[in-house]
């Protein structure tokens, strides 16, 4: 049972490139589909072909032709603004459903895309279908261990965000000396990083025993093929300082991003990361 | 069956007086004891005995001899150095109990003032316990009128100031175009609303259809006496730069401070305040 050609179409950022890597040696030869103007990275190592936004029926021609089964949509999207679409028949044709989504979040744009895919008999997969190496898996990712302390202190920040999930607020908290402290909302995972650090250095956090953490997981049901944790250099900067001990990861479900780099700087800061529940 | 004598321990500002104001009107004219440099407010309109931290036997004997059945400790109260307290025999008897509280953190030290009081035959009481009119009742307390989709928005809030109760984490959250967007955490109220305002300067909340309230409640369980939620003038100076429409409070569980005041700051800012649950 081999799995059916695999596309990647491929938005802003590093992030589909690694993907597409990831895919390779995991054995699934990709294929890439740049999209015009939004796409950033070099593509050339791998057997590709542009894409301008707009062109839904050339997207959905190409795949036809290729034979793709599986699709995922990897990078950073910026919101397009429809009257810039230059949409072609095939888009066209569709332009009723095209409305409805542009009339949601991103996340119903997302979703409504998936949608739109989907019913051309292709299945939209996510990053962690096709590179499941790329996740946190159960343990240290890094070289820094938790203690006992952290552990216990990661049950409790996976606790909440279970029980907030219903609430689609945020992704992450941060549980300091048995305590959350923070609960992130739409200000993201960086700017409360940031509270965390504001708060220490106005002496009005004081952490007892380990450091404290920061815990990140999807919402139970979010679709990790629209929404996907992660966590990046830039989360390690933030941990740090924040004053933390580290990160504690749903194992599995939390992407992250650069591996080397992120692992190297956790490593070179002293914070653990970890995979859990 | 007539209440028991009062008496009001004033710690710091003007809410003790506004407690023992309402006790008044309410039927039970309180005793007052102003904490020397701590209370700062003038008591001279109440029958009043200034103690000073520390004697606890005399502070006892107080209570005795004025046959004081209910005590409510109201105001801020900055935490004391122990090595400045000047201990009295009372209070020397009760050494090994006060250098434990002390071991703990606020709540824990107010908890010991507690319990040590009512080993005393003399019940530990809240400001809403004598005060009710204080609180927030069901419906507008103002002259702004929340619509329906304020009351489903406050609903949420509610909802999931329920579900994180058991982490101790914060009193308020903030929900707009009906979902939650902040989580009160260590960082307090105010600078939640700062976070939200941020946030609406930067363009990263656009609200739809209602502007969004400030949900504030207890945790289930919250000990009133130790840790009321109170709201005044400068929560609806924040909810009002955060662009909020107004606050929804648990009702009968929130403090007011300085109610006239406060109350006319949210008319004149045009923010509905109601209590509800």
């Amino acid at each position: 049972m081999s799995a059916p050609p695999l596309a990647i179409l491929c938005c802003a950022g590093d992030q589909p490139l690694e993907v597409a890597k990831a895919a390779r040696a995991n054995g699934r030869e990709p294929f890439l589909i740049p999209v015009q103007g939004v796409a950033t990275a070099d593509f050339a190592a791998f057997a590709n072909e542009p894409w301008r936004l707009g062109a839904l029926g050339a997207l959905f021609a190409t795949l036809r032709s290729r034979g793709v089964g599986e699709i995922a949509l990897i990078g950073a999207m910026t919101r397009p603004d429809w009257r810039d679409l230059r949409l072609d028949w095939g888009a066209l044709k569709r332009a009723d459903d095209i409305a409805k989504m542009f009339n949601g979040g991103d996340d119903s744009l997302l979703r409504g895309v998936i949608a739109l895919i989907e019913r051309e008999g292709v299945k939209v997969v996510g990053a962690l279908d096709i590179a499941p190496a790329l996740a946190a898996a159960q343990g240290p990712a890094g070289r820094v261990q938790p203690v006992a302390e952290d552990e216990a202190a990661a049950k409790i920040g996976f606790a909440l965000l279970e029980a907030i999930s219903p609430f689609d607020v945020g992704q992450s908290c941060v549980v300091m000396g048995g305590r959350v402290v923070a609960v992130e909302g739409a200000e993201g995972t960086d700017a409360m990083l940031q509270r965390v650090a504001d708060l220490r250095a106005a002496g009005r956090l004081r952490a007892k025993g380990a450091a404290g953490l920061l815990v990140k997981a999807p919402k139970s049901g979010q679709d990790l093929r629209v929404d996907l944790p992660t966590i990046g250099a830039k989360t390690i900067a933030g941990a740090k300082a924040a004053g933390l001990g580290g990160l504690a990861l749903a194992s599995g479900k939390v992407l992250i991003a650069d591996r080397a780099a992120t692992l190297a700087a956790a490593d070179a800061a002293g914070l653990f990361v970890f995979g859990a529940r």
